[in-house]
Order: C-alpha cells, then sequence, then structure tokens
C-alpha cells in the first residue's frame, strides 16, 4: 500500500473542501449571518491542513487499483467528517452524529434528512446543505482530477473506484481531460438550469440551491413541502433536468463530437427512458381519481418517477398516500436507478440490462444447449468478467440490503419504513414510505440505524466495493519491496 | 421435441396420480363420508387415462435437457390440475381456483391456504391435502424414476429438473437406484416419525397427516391454530423432523455408506444448522420477555425458525405479533431456505453460500489483482458455470420477486401483506405477515393475485427453470430430423 500517494491524495480532498467552505461563508456574509464565521473558520482551517499534507510530493508513483479504491473510500468519509464540522457547529443540528448524517445524505447526493423543519436553517447551512450535492454529483476525485496534475494511471484508477457503472472508460486518451469534459458538461446543466428557473420566476439563491440538488440529483431543498408549493413550470423545468442529469454523461459527449446517431442509438437511455415514460403511465392510470384531469396526474407521476428513479427525491405530492401498486413501482424504481456515468444511485439501468440478458440467456441454454450465449449490448459482446461483476454486485447489493434491514428492524419500527429507509438511503434516493416518507424524515431512528444508513449512503454512492475493500483483511499491510519499480 | 416421450411420462404421472387418489378414498371410506366416491371416481379415470396413453411406447427415445424441463414442468401443471378436481368436487372449497391454489399450495409443499376454517373439511379432504405434501416433498417425477423403468439418460435429466439445488448429481451410477435410495431414506424418516407421534399420544390419523406435512416441509396440518395447541413433546418432535428433512438427504446416504465422517464434515449442512441456532437464539432474546423461561422462549424460537428456514410453515405462536427484528429474521429465512437435495424450498442454503464466497473473491481481486480466485466447497472447486448459474439463479429470483410483488399489489392490501405473501409462496413456505400471517389466509387475495402466486409456488418449488423454460420461444418447434439418431 502507498500510503504517501494516499495522503496526498487526501490532502487535496481536505484543501478542496476548505475552498467550497468559503461559498456557504460568502452567502452567510451576504445574508449578514454571524453562522459565516464558523464555515469561513473551517474553510482556513482545511486550505492550511490541506497545503502542509501537499507539500511533501508522494516518494513512489506506485498506484494500483487497491489504491484507488482505498483513496476513494478514505475521501468520501473525510470529505462528510469535516463538512459536517461547521454544520454540527452553528447549533442548528441535534448532534454531530445527525449533521454527519445530513452530510453523508449530502455528498453521496442522497436527500435523506434528519430534519423536521428545514425551512428554518440559516441560509449559509441550507447552501452548503444543497451544495453538497453539487460537489458529490459528479464526484470529489473526479473534480480533483479535472484541476490537478495527477499521473493517468492513478487518475484511472481513482475514477473507476468512484464513478458509477459496470464498466467506467475514459471518453478521450487522457484521464485528466476525460474529467474535464464530464465537469464542463455538468457546469453547462448547471447553468442553463438556474437561468430556466429564474426565467420562471425564482429568486436567484432558490434557484441556485433548487438547481444543486437537482443535476447532483440530491434532493435537498428550501421548504418542507419540497417542490410541492412551486408553479407547474418549475416542476416541469426540475422533471425535465432530473432526466437530463440520470442519463450516462458518455451520451452528451458523443453527441458534442457530432455523432448524433450513436448518441441516440444508446442502449441504456432507451430502456431507461422507456422505463420512466412506462412507469409514469402507469402510475398516472392509477392515481388519475385523485386529479383534475388525466393530464395533470401524468405530470405528477412523471415527475414523481423521475425523482425515484434518477434518485434525486424531491416531491410534488405525498406518494406516501398513493395506491399501493403506485408505491410498489416507485420502490422498484429506487432499486433500479439512473443510468450508468450519470450523477444518479440505484443498481443501474446498465447492470439491469446485463443481468435481465443474462437470465434469458441462462433459459435459452437449455433449450439450444449447443449454442454458447454471450451478453451483447449496443452491439458489443460483453467481457463474461463484467457480466460475472455485475451479477456479483447484485449477490453483495442484496446481503447488504438483508443486514441493514435487520439491523434498522432493532427500532422496532413497521417493515416498510425499514425497508423502504435501506431502499431511499443505500440507492442514494431519499425519501421512502411510511415514517420517512416524503412528509417524514429520519430523524426518529436510533443512532445505531443512523450509522448504518450512513454506511448504506456511502456503499451505494461508490458502489459497494471501496467502502468494503477497506475492511479487507490485508490491504494496510505494507509490502515495500514487492511494489518498487513496478508501476502499473 | 420429443412429443410422444413428453406424452409417455405425462401419462405415466397421469396414472400415479391415480393410484395416489386410491388412498383418500380409502380414508373417506373409513370415517364413512360419501366424498370418498368422488376421489374413487377421479382416482380410478386417471389410471384409465394414464394406462391408455402408456399403451403406445415412444417411437425414439431421445431425450435433451429441454424434453426434462418441459415434461418436469407440464407434470407437476397436470399434477395439481388433476388433484384440484376431487376436492373442488366435494364442494368444500369456493371455486376450483381456490381449490387448485390449495392443490398447488400442497404439491408444492408450500402451504399457503385459502381456507380460513381447516377443521371443517372432512377425513378424505384433510388426508389428500396433507398427502399432496408427501408426494410433492420428493418429487412425483422421482418416485416414478423409482418404480418405473426409464432409460438412465432421461431420468438424469428429469432429476435434474426436478430436485432442488445449484447441482443435481447421482448417489449411485445409476439413476433408478438414487431415485429409489431417497424415497427409502424418505419413506423411514415417514414412518419413524408416525412412530414417535404416536407414542407422544397422537391418533394414527393426526399422526398420518402431520407427519406428511413435516417430512414433506409443506405445513397443512388439521388444526386452525397449526400445532400451538398440541402438547410441547409432539412440538419438540416436529421441530427435529422438520429440521431433518431440510438436511441435503446426500448427507445421510454417505451416512448409510458408513463415511459418517464424511457426511459431518458437509459444509452446507454445517451452515445450515449455524443458521438455525443462531437465528433461534436472536429470535429468544427478542422476545423472551413473553415467555415464562428462556428456555421457553428458545423451544418456540426454534420450532418458528425450523418452520420458516425449512420452508414447511407450522406455526406455534402468532410470529406475526413477535417484534420487528424477529419478524424481519424469519422473513430473511424464507428466502433462505432449506439445503439443496432436501424437500424443502427457499434460494437454498448451498447458492447462498456461493453466492457470498463469490462476493467475497470480488473484493478480493481488487486487493489481490494478480489471483485468480476460484469459488470452493467441501474443499471442491466449484466449476465457474455453476457459479454463473447460482448469481443468474439470483438475478432470475429477483426479478420474478419484482414483478410477483407489483402485480399483487394492484389488489391494494399493505406492503409487509403483499411482500411476504409472495416470499411464502415462491420460498414454498406457507404463511407470511400481516393479512397472511400464520392466524391469516389467502383467501381474501383476487383471481389475479392467486393466479400469480400459484405461478410463484410452481417456479418456487422447480427451481425457475422449468417453468420458465415452457414460454421460452422455439421449444415447441419440432425438427424431427435433426433428432434421428442422437440419443443423447
Amino acid at each position: 500500500m502507498n500510503y504517501s500517494m494516499i495522503r496526498y491524495i487526501l490532502s487535496s480532498v481536505i484543501c478542496f473542501v476548505g475552498i467550497f467552505l468559503l461559498l456557504p461563508a460568502a452567502t452567510a456574509g451576504i445574508y449578514q449571518e454571524k453562522e459565516g464565521f464558523l464555515y469561513l473558520i473551517t474553510g482556513l482551517a482545511c486550505m492550511l491542513i490541506g497545503f502542509l499534507g501537499r507539500r511533501r510530493k508522494p516518494k513512489s508513483s506506485v498506484f494500483y487499483s487497491k489504491e484507488g479504491f482505498a483513496a476513494v473510500a478514505l475521501s468520501w468519509i473525510i470529505l462528510s467528517l469535516i463538512g459536517a464540522l461547521p454544520m454540527h457547529l452553528t447549533g442548528e443540528f441535534p448532534s454531530y452524529i445527525d449533521a454527519l448524517f445530513e452530510t453523508i445524505s449530502g455528498f453521496t447526493t442522497t436527500g435523506s434528512s434528519i430534519l423536521s423543519d428545514v425551512e428554518k436553517l440559516s441560509r449559509g447551512t441550507a447552501f452548503w446543505r444543497c451544495f453538497t450535492h453539487w460537489i458529490g454529483g459528479m464526484g470529489v476525485l473526479v473534480f480533483i482530477m479535472a484541476v490537478m496534475p495527477l499521473s493517468d494511471s492513478s487518475s484511472m484508477h481513482l475514477m473507476r473506484a468512484e464513478s458509477p457503472g459496470p464498466s467506467v472508460g475514459k471518453l478521450v486518451p487522457k484521464v485528466k481531460t476525460t474529467a474535464m469534459i464530464l465537469y464542463g458538461i455538468y457546469v453547462v446543466f448547471t447553468v442553463i438550469e438556474i437561468i430556466a428557473l429564474l426565467i420562471a420566476g425564482m429568486p436567484l439563491f432558490d434557484s441556485m440551491t433548487l438547481t444543486f440538488g437537482t443535476v447532483g440529483t440530491g434532493g435537498f431543498g428550501l421548504l418542507n413541502s419540497s417542490i410541492a408549493s412551486y408553479s407547474t413550470a418549475v416542476q416541469i423545468i426540475i422533471t425535465v433536468f432530473m432526466i437530463i442529469c440520470s442519463i450516462n454523461f458518455t451520451v452528451y459527449y458523443i453527441f458534442l463530437i457530432k455523432r448524433p446517431k450513436e448518441a441516440l442509438m444508446c442502449e441504456e437511455m432507451r430502456y431507461y427512458l422507456l422505463i420512466v415514460f412506462g412507469s409514469a403511465l402507469l402510475i398516472a392510470f392509477n392515481i388519475r381519481a385523485s386529479f383534475a384531469s388525466f393530464g395533470k396526474a401524468f405530470q405528477q407521476a412523471i415527475f414523481q418517477v423521475a425523482s425515484v428513479i434518477s434518485t434525486t427525491g424531491f416531491a410534488t405530492a405525498d406518494f406516501n398516500l398513493w395506491p399501493e401498486f403506485s408505491r410498489m413501482i416507485l420502490v422498484l424504481l429506487m432499486f433500479v436507478g439512473a443510468c450508468a456515468g450519470s450523477t444518479g444511485g440505484g443498481f443501474k439501468v446498465s447492470r439491469l440490462i446485463i443481468m435481465v440478458k443474462s437470465v434469458r440467456n441462462e433459459i435459452m441454454s437449455v433449450t439450444h444447449p449447443r449454442s454458447v450465449q454471450k451478453v451483447h449490448m449496443d452491439g458489443r459482446r460483453i467481457p463474461d468478467n463484467v457480466v460475472k461483476t455485475v451479477l456479483c454486485y447484485l449477490a453483495g447489493y442484496v446481503v447488504i440490503l438483508i443486514v441493514s434491514v435487520l439491523l434498522i428492524s432493532l427500532d422496532n419500527f413497521d417493515m416498510t419504513t425499514n425497508f423502504t429507509a435501506v431502499m431511499a438511503t443505500f440507492n442514494n434516493v431519499g425519501p421512502g414510505l411510511n415514517m420517512v416518507g416524503p412528509t417524514g424524515n429520519f430523524g426518529g431512528f436510533s443512532v445505531l440505524s443512523k450509522l448504518v444508513l450512513m454506511f448504506d449512503m456511502l456503499v451505494g454512492r461508490l458502489e459497494l466495493y471501496p467502502m468494503l475493500v477497506i475492511f479487507a483483511p490485508g490491504l494496510w499491510r505494507i509490502h515495500p519491496h514487492r511494489h518498487v519499480g513496478k508501476v502499473q
């Protein structure tokens, strides 16, 4: 394990968190809130610590995938621990554990809250809470890669560990350029949505914070009613951007380099949109009796479907009160999740496609035992090891889901609350059903349950392996001699 | 597709159902119930039809695995359709669909009932209802193989399709002898339990019917209170036999051929017993406040754990009222299920072991990327294709679970009812929670939901593929020329 390299990366993360913390400090300054000082001091302290940690360059540039996984997992833990500090110091949260829950929920773009009244928050804290979504959406290490010199091999390992999807690839030969392109597209979407919301008549502060929650597919907002009290125009703008940001960003890049046909043929995007519109239609039929027209029912249905499948978690209606069929569809969409390579969470549509095709092949192999069946996507054959990794991912997913629900059930809430609380955090959605429904919150859980759910949010955002690898025996062993001269 | 061979096998199944139906007819005769005639007439009709269908020997003995899967799936469907007929004709069930639900629940050893009062049933019907568990426990085709001359290759394909577990093997070189050994052990356990219950003071009729429900891991009984009103001695006898019959029967065979050390080392059995005793201890701690002593709490806990994990479904207490942690453990045990090669259902412990080991290897491959990790069990390497089949099985399992719960939720019952109703039928357990808890029943569901749950029971008992394969495109196509002379 190359400790000096990990120290260097973690110091960079701390340094950047420090810089990011200046934003809520400035916001608080504008609104003349004294809480701003807490953000300013934490920010400056982080910048100093990060600067000191980065002064000594790493002795060796050896960087294997295990270093990548460990660095990413530790980065996210440190990011959360620091991000929660000023929020806790403002006294706006019952305890540090609660502030940490909120921060992890923010960075992992989950949007689950322990607060019963978010409208009481100071402007600085409200800004920081939403801005964590923006940082976490595309990933803090991808950001660092885009702006900092790092070797291409180590960047690739970091990117593989942080970016979602069954097989993370580069858009262009250089990882740094790939990271810059991704963040470029991300910033463009952010700016467009802010402008669209301003045009729809929303104030700048609200436009910015809601945009962070949308493009990061997070779900934190400013009002206790989430999005319900905003105009239909605002709701439609948010629907569109939730869908846009939960589609694989590679599609936009392929579109940009003028291969629109190829972009539109993307199998994952097509299935994703099919699921979105199919589910919205089913729910609209199911809930139409409660609305003036089918059109209105469909608008509410597609907002909620887009919000849940993109794992954003905004709400325009209390879907906890919808019929069981609609509730069940939403729970299943939590599992499905967004596209790989987007800012959304969940199991990912591409994994689902590979999984379903594998099952179909298994059945076909009974009727045609002599033909060897392979999984194809976008016309290309998926390598067997990727298929196996996807299937193992499902197995690991099920194991973590089971253990989490079991631990949560010690609090003795009802099964739907327990199950959907884990589904909502593990898939980075936000609200679940019953006690943790859109009008409820996670404040009622015990500390143990909160710790379990925090772990689920991180393990879900980083797609299992980084968070699990750091507990693997032998990872932290030092083998200096085996590494010397081996650069991979 | 070799239609004449399938016709021959199905005719044999019909013939044997006819013979089996003479047993409830005789029972009804002893108790002087006029319903006995219905069983007698149906039985004789089946024997006649089966005899006629078997008169012409199949033209070709070509038998591929697809013929095996199709024959097994169709056998179980026909078995159920016929078995429900006399039950419906007695007028003791609201409709044929309900009688069919009860019969499928019986043959698949599920034990879910649509009846609110089982004590009203005639003796003949009560006997038949419980006896279906005994037939389904070890499998009707395994029975036919044991008593009828069938070629070894076709027997092997039938056995693979009907017997539970990730890789079905033969105990001895001849399949027919393997089937005879399995049924031999099964009969011995049946006789021992009947004698044990007689010694405990139970009348013969009750001893026999409860034994059928236990050794077949089914769960139908004679009383509305299931096992709660029987003595502690009876409860303990049933606990022991539920555990015995949910362990891989291969273990007993290895024990019989005097290799006891090898039998005791069986990894699946060890993990299975560990899960049983571990879960029982956790539940006993969780529910101890409601019982006079920890011993009594443990006795109730282990009964319920054994009942659920062996997928029997008997109840001595209304576990629906237990704390959420205990309820959740029981739901998870429904998923885990029994050992492969036993009479129990569920996902199977061996699949779980392979699954967990695969995930562990996936994590290890990050920290030790150069070492190739393979899954081992009982000291032997599990072939990669078996590992892949297990992982695909999980994927298929999840897909069927999701679709089923979604369809059931159209009835608008609560989520716990819907989810556990599917878990209880799909894993062949019997009772679920809430509306379908041990004191409830499945009578309240719509016809659509009942059809979905019937499909789940069959697809669960036959472990997905046989029931799915019959819907595969191209299976029923006739290619006479390709088959001529190819005997596999």
